[in-house]
């Protein structure tokens, strides 16, 4: 047997890449020189769904990142720390790592990399941005001929699967969301994924690969689905739109050493190829020349789904370790120390939608505009829609506007004796 | 300068090459090791779009195939000869290959692979399939961990811009034959993409790394889209269908040590992600286990989506010349060298849509049941829908049927006094 691994965490992603290098027929033939060697958890008590020889499951994950014997280190406990801190070592004792870990890699990406750097050794990570579609390794190596534009990605499943059914069934946010957590598309705690923070972490990495620079998280802008309304989604769809949570990172429109990151919910033209990504499915679609639009799609996570990601890299690791040299391979490592300028969110230009409550008075369209044109913004479309109750809903889609300009302009409408309130406010792609 | 390019012609793909490579900025920084070094055409007086040195180029192309000093020949020359020789020649000599050039890899793969992989250099051509879709690689690779059940594509751009407009549109094929041709979309002899050959050479590609065995080109069944009219693309769209050219591969359904390998229109469910795939768009779906669905799309052609996988070939040759080792990289090189065995097209089991025009007799459907049923061919439906002066038009659409079968059938109802004529045949994903 050639390559041993350590394993740590045998949950849903161990088990499935457990599962899958203990049937290697008809696979890549490679994964037959790799040796599950050590598998690390927590409790040595728990059922498994695989069986593994005596002595290779272990509690003492320290031992596993410090046996000499050990050459990849397969991090998915998750979580931050120990995650962190084992992955150091790892790298430290010279292993290569792979891991699926975004939480970790979007916050301690710098730290993880120098030391990798400084080892001479390889952090992959497939898995932790699009569970099984290969994204991260053709933004790394395919992709990385093209000048990149833009990356834009529905990289949320959970989030993705509440808005389809919203949109399917002209169903309330929360009610979908109680269903999702029975159904096991969405966790107990669905704070991560529904206010958009999973989303960040991902185009964090994502951008830092597209774009050559590392990505300080804090400079992401995450904007979650709980405000999306079912209305919202009625309206959009009139409009020839539907509602996704788009990860965005691109170029800034005006000064092109910044970028703009950013995860909100977004208005998607019905005919844009993001649009018809539904349920848990995840897509990636990088812009760029001269390759112009491609786009990447799949399952965006599962046992599955992410043992292929996982198994990829360790496949990488397996080819590099039989044709090492002491050169590292420039199209593994990582290539960039810097940070990105980040744009901050009130310098992005985009098109809004809003949704108005007004007090029926005439004139209050009229008062509107006045309002939006003090600060330059112009609008595309005005849609008196329907009433609720006493007051009138009003729907504005804008042109392209700096963010700054339209929110100082919409705090001066919520001044208006007009106005009732402003339940929403999204951006159109 | 580190590495020295020959490229072989300067057309379309020759020049969107050159010109990435020669403006390098915010690319992979990579590619500025790469020295454009000598460059082959066929006349010296043509204008051309790019500028190069004095002395780069030549007519003499062995000249270059030749030379000591090129690390890497990129053929973009296209046709099966002088590519072939040049390519062979070129491999010899120990130098990488780069091809664009699906109808030689698809004719002298065998021949050209097994001269790369005794000269322990690699062949590349990414380009070959999917314009700048990363596919070749992610499944040379990435997927490679998965047992692959299918790969199934839309390849041929020309063929499905014709049909995206005979739908759209409602247009007969041969109108929209001579549009294309007349905005560049097709080429003055479309037979190559209108009857399906150029896509069969790309799916005698594909199946071959899905599936890890060469393929005998002459073992794909390749029918083109002449026979499609604008009245299946109407009687689909009621049923629920769109009507796309796929390429498919996979595991033939009773015997899995067998492959199925072929092109035919096929009728395409409105809700499958490759329904939606329009104009010149290419897209290839990848299915295994334990990955599931995967989907890569993007443009089929063009300069610059082809110049980068062009370069994205170039840019690994690089990344491995920096890194090489006395051992091949099993990752790039070409794993197999039995072939496949291929199922006749007759084993298929499918689903068929068949339009028939009948002589208005009672008791037509019930006949054509009758000689469906001595074959075993069940009927999922029987649409009855409408006249073409004197006949009849009749729609049938089967379950699950062996092609053999099925054409048995066909063969007896043909014989049938209240048959007029079977305009149409089409099978059914
Ligand atoms: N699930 C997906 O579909 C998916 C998709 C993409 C990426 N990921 C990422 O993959 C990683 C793993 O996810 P998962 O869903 O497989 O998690 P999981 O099912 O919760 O499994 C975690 C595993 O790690 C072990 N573990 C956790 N903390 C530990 C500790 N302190 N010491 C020792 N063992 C510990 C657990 O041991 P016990 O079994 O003994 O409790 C368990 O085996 C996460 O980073 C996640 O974000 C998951
Ligand atoms: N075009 C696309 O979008 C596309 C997409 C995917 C793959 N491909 C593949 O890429 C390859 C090249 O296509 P292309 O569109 O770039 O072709 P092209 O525009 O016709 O260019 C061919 C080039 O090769 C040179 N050439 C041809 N035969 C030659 C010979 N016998 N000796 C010397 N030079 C010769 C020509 O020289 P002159 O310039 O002097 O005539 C020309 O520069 C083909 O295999 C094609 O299938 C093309």
């Amino acid at each position: 047997m050639g390559v041993k691994l350590g394993i740590l965490g045998l949950g849903t992603v161990g088990t499935g890449t457990v599962q899958l290098l203990q049937d290697t027929t008809d696979r890549n033939p490679l994964l037959q020189e790799v040796e599950i060697y050590r598998v690390g958890v927590r409790s040595l008590d728990k059922p498994r769904e695989v069986q593994l020889p005596e002595g290779v499951v272990t509690t003492d994950l320290e031992s596993i990142v410090n046996d000499p014997e050990v050459d990849i280190v397969v991090e998915v406990i998750g979580g931050l720390e120990p995650a962190r801190s084992l992955i150091l070592q790892a790298l430290k004792n010279g292993k290569h790592v792979v891991t699926a870990n975004k939480a970790a890699i979007a916050r301690f990406g710098d730290e993880i990399f120098t030391t990798a750097n400084e080892a001479g050794v390889y952090v992959l990570l497939e898995a932790a941005v699009g569970g099984g579609i290969p994204v991260i390794q053709p933004l790394k190596q395919s992709l990385s001929v093209n000048r990149i534009h833009a990356v834009t990605g529905i990289v949320n499943g959970t989030t993705n699967y509440i808005l389809t059914r919203m949109q399917q069934e002209g169903s309330n946010f929360e009610d979908v969301l109680v269903d999702a957590q029975r159904l096991g598309y969405a966790e107990a705690d669905p704070t991560a994924d529904v206010d958009g923070l999973d989303a960040g972490d991902k185009i964090a990495i994502l951008a830092s690969l597209a774009f050559g620079g590392r990505i300080h998280l804090e400079d992401v802008y995450a904007e979650g689905i709980r405000q999306v309304s079912k209305t919202d989604i009625a309206y959009a769809e009139k409009l020839g739109f539907v509602i996704k949570l788009l990860a965005i990172a691109k170029l800034h429109a005006s000064d092109r050493s910044k970028l703009s990151v950013r995860v909100h919910p977004t208005l998607v033209p019905k005919a844009h190829p993001l649009a018809s990504i539904n349920g848990v499915y995840n897509a990636i679609l990088v812009e760029g020349e001269p390759i112009g639009q491609v786009m990447l799609f799949g399952p965006g996570a599962g046992a599955g789904a992410t043992a292929s990601a996982v198994t990829s890299d360790i496949l990488h690791l397996v080819a590099t370790l039989k044709t090492s040299t002491a050169n590292p391979n420039p199209l593994l490592a990582c290539r960039h120390q810097d940070y990105c300028e980040i744009a901050p969110i009130s310098e992005l230009v985009t098109r809004f939608y809003t949704r108005f409550l007004t007090r029926d008075q005439s004139g209050v369209i009229g008062k509107l505009g006045t309002c939006f044109g003090n600060y330059g913004v112009s609008l595309e479309s005005v849609v008196q829609t329907g009433f609720q109750g006493e007051l009138a809903e009003i729907v504005v889609v804008t042109h392209d506007v700096k963010e700054g300009d339209f929110r100082q302009a919409l705090a001066e409408i919520r001044e208006l004796s007009a106005i009732d309130s402003i339940p929403s406010l999204l951006r159109v792609l």
